[in-house]
């Protein structure tokens, strides 16, 4: 039934989709009829994985006796030289007919759910399979009991932490707004009140820069759960990375496919927001949804929808919501890129003349809605949150913080910048998030932790002509000539109207 | 905006999917800031692909200076030892944002069926991009006009032949029963009544024969334009691979994806089926459905639907399309896999007394319905057909197509062979169709021609227990073994009823 093959690593980086090299003339491909594509089942000492088949020719740099393996192949499996897996058929994902009847239009329940993460995390669905999940999910097609057991098959997929106290608090933004890095302010303003606040980020995916990116520009965001305990026990709060905990696992693996895919369901938003929060342990959660044309909820009409349930699905975990809605009309601070955005976070945290005014307000607009959760209050948080931020204690408990995650550092400038023009005069209308994003990853945001773009204009603003728009930051010229040709091709990324603001 | 790299096939098959691999040190991975599974464009000699980025490990098997190109990578490119292919960003595909308003409900206008088909045989969708194009179609999603407008996309696509006749006949099955291999039989019949009926048939993807699988057991199938011209214009017939012709070339694509995901879309289906006859030229079509739990349409109830859409949408495509629906309950003849179908069908021209029964009456009607069609009579086709197979005309004339294809073969049998036998005795009531076709998918077929499963019983006859309920053919001993484990595990492949019939 099954066939041994000695293990090699490929060399090979396929992102994280597993593929297993074998030559045509392998016994074991000629035997089992595995084929290009094939999904092979391998097995080495407990761990299995499935992975594609890619076919290599007699001679060229595979040993007919050596299968070879991604890296991640590798890597799940836990492979080591002179390893030899055992390779078979796989079975079909018990859980493929879950995502076909859905795909159908079917109700889901809570054991389907339970399959399709279990599946999910034991890499038995393609990703196509996960494509079509996905889109199978897509808008409203998850009702709300659907939503709570997908919530629920993730979150029990993975670890919870738990406090021990009766109120911790967290927060979390819908996303779409390049620039609106509010966390790491919020944080050092509520843990600076005295209140609980682990905050786990993301890195980017599709965007220019994840609070994960910004903050590991500052200090080290890549902690373990011990590691975290002691920075919070010690400041009430961190900002790390969440990749490195085991929260609602099912998630990263769902977004790996959702985000290139551009696809968006309120279902899988809501289950990915609540599973993560839930697993940190935290009870109070105040959710930013930034509402604009160009944002990830577009009109107060999917905002309302969205809100609603998340508040209905957070009872079902003991989470308190608490929805925010704020403009979404275009980015937030002068910074869109990892170092870019911190040096506006600092810049907030010092109090400087030249700070970001937008930013400021909305981290106290968070702060202060945390506050007013805390104390049972209505309004009166923002009135702290400003006077905790002006008095220099946000910026002091920021420090302390970063010296608990290992210590900080100041974000460095770019080598090379390049400024792009305003073509004619006028007012500046609106900027598009989707295409100064682009430009900003273009240059190389977020690998390069130095590029991205800086804003000289906000709207409401007037430009003359010939004046800047904005400068690109690139580390190397070829990503900078590359960035600066999407920028000149695509001048609309800036509405410019002629005639008084 | 470009850079420049020397190509170099890699070696590797990976199926339809162009991988490119490149060096973590490559100076294009470094200015373009390329990471792994990064969609990248390589534009050679007026032809681009998208390729999906993997990357090597320094000094593993690849140069720095060197792209290595995945087989189908190379060939999509037309490269050479020796050319520089020009690496840059692909802008988005143009039709991604039909395929999400597709994901959210919309309906789809002529124009974005085009940008969709366009963009797919551009290799400009990623694989996950179609998966969700075809899940957002599942079931009855894309409604008539939807249909039309995909059909039109599909033929306009690619070539149309034109026979210069007011009547060409066609058949086409819907397909899910394994060893239903009507279509030579009714061929043989049909032109031998002096029809013109220029049959083009698929390979297996996913079952364990398509028609031009089972045909090339016997014959040359893979025969271009004019070779096809030759066989029809002296014999009024032919039984070729669909596949070296450019007819609706989209569908291929589409069935690479759908056919995994075992997703059914009415529209998709129809626009498949109607885009390849319309595109071969043919004006009357008979479209034969089998109706059975395990086939592929599951009721009367979805056979009525898709009949009716067949209809509705031939109109517009002057095809004038006639339903036949049969039993799908289980497999036709005692065959499943390509030299034992091939068998099964030669048995039944040549009039042999082991002939299969089935197969024999299926074809006879199928071939009487177009005969019906051909003369405009009702019901008297299938006594002209009976007759011309009993003459042994049928005989003659498949035996003179198969002479113009390239020469007849006789069938070959496999090597190995083992016998399942009857857990208890009893009436034998159903054969699983989809788990049979497992079962010889897994010995072999279709890609070891002689391998596959004959069946020793049919559903109503009574096995003693003990007795053989199908033999396992297989070319390697490996793959008999693997098949055979598979069927002991999965006795429910048959059910058999203790008592009385």
């Amino acid at each position: 039934m099954t066939d041994v093959l000695a293990l090699i690593p490929a060399g090979i980086d396929t992102y994280r989709q597993p593929v297993v090299y074998m030559t045509e003339d392998c016994h074991i491909c000629r035997a089992e009829g595995f084929v290009a594509q094939t999904r092979v089942r391998i097995d080495l000492r407990g761990r299995s994985i499935i992975a594609e088949l890619n076919v290599v020719t007699k001679g060229a740099w595979l040993p007919s006796d050596h299968a070879a393996l991604s890296m991640s192949a590798w890597t799940a499996l836990a492979a080591r030289e002179g390893d030899r897996g055992r390779f078979s058929h796989p079975e079909p994902a018990p859980s493929a007919s879950q995502i076909r009847a859905k795909a159908y239009g079917a109700r889901l329940t809570a054991a389907d759910f339970t399959a399709i993460v279990q599946d999910t995390l034991a890499h038995r669905l393609s990703d196509l399979e996960l494509a079509a999940f996905l889109t199978a999910c897509t808008g409203d097609r998850l009702d709300e009991a659907e939503t709570v057991a997908l919530t629920r098959a993730m979150l029990e997929a993975g670890d919870r932490l738990d406090w021990g106290r009766a109120r911790v608090l967290d927060k979390h933004c819908v996303g779409g707004l390049p620039g609106n890095r509010t966390s790491p302010i919020v944080v050092a303003i509520v843990a600076a009140a005295g209140e609980i606040i682990p905050k786990t980020s993301s890195r980017a995916i599709t965007s220019p820069a994840g609070t994960a990116d910004t903050m590991e520009v500052m200090t080290p965001v890549d902690l373990d759960e011990m590691a975290i305990r002691k920075v919070v026990e010690a400041e009430g709060g961190c900002v790390v990375w969440g990749g490195a905990l085991n929260l609602s696992p099912a998630d990263d693996h769902f977004i790996r496919i959702e985000r290139p895919l551009d696809l968006d369901s309120t279902g899988q938003l809501v289950a990915s927001i609540l599973s993560k929060k839930a697993a940190v342990g935290s009870n109070h959660v105040l959710i930013d949804m930034p509402v604009g044309p160009t944002a990830k909820v577009r009109s107060h009409v999917a905002a309302a929808a969205l809100g609603d349930r998340l508040v209905a699905v957070g009872h079902h975990f003991d989470l308190n919501v608490v929805l925010h809605v704020s403009d979404g009309s275009g980015p937030v601070g002068y910074g869109i890129g990892p170092a870019l955005e911190a040096a506006d976070v600092l810049s907030v945290l010092r109090r400087e003349a030249r700070a970001p005014q937008d930013l400021r307000a909305r981290a106290l607009d968070l702060a202060g809605g945390l506050l007013d959760i805390a104390a049972g209050t209505t309004g009166a948080g923002r009135g702290i949150a400003e006077a905790i931020l002006d008095s220099g204690a946000a910026e002091a408990k920021f420090m302390a913080i970063c010296d608990r995650q290992g210590g900080f550092h100041e974000p460095k400038e770019a080598p090379e910048r390049a400024e792009v023009l305003a073509p004619h005069g006028g007012t500046l209308r609106a900027i598009d998030n989707r295409l100064i994003a682009r430009i900003a990853k273009l240059a190389g945001a977020p690998r390069q932790k130095c590029a991205g773009v800086r804003l000289h204009a906000r709207p409401g603003e007037t430009l003359a002509p010939g004046q800047p728009m904005f400068t690109i930051h690139a580390s190397t010229k070829g990503e900078l000539a590359y960035s600066r040709a999407y920028a000149e091709l695509h001048r609309e990324v800036m509405t410019i109207a002629e005639g008084p603001p």
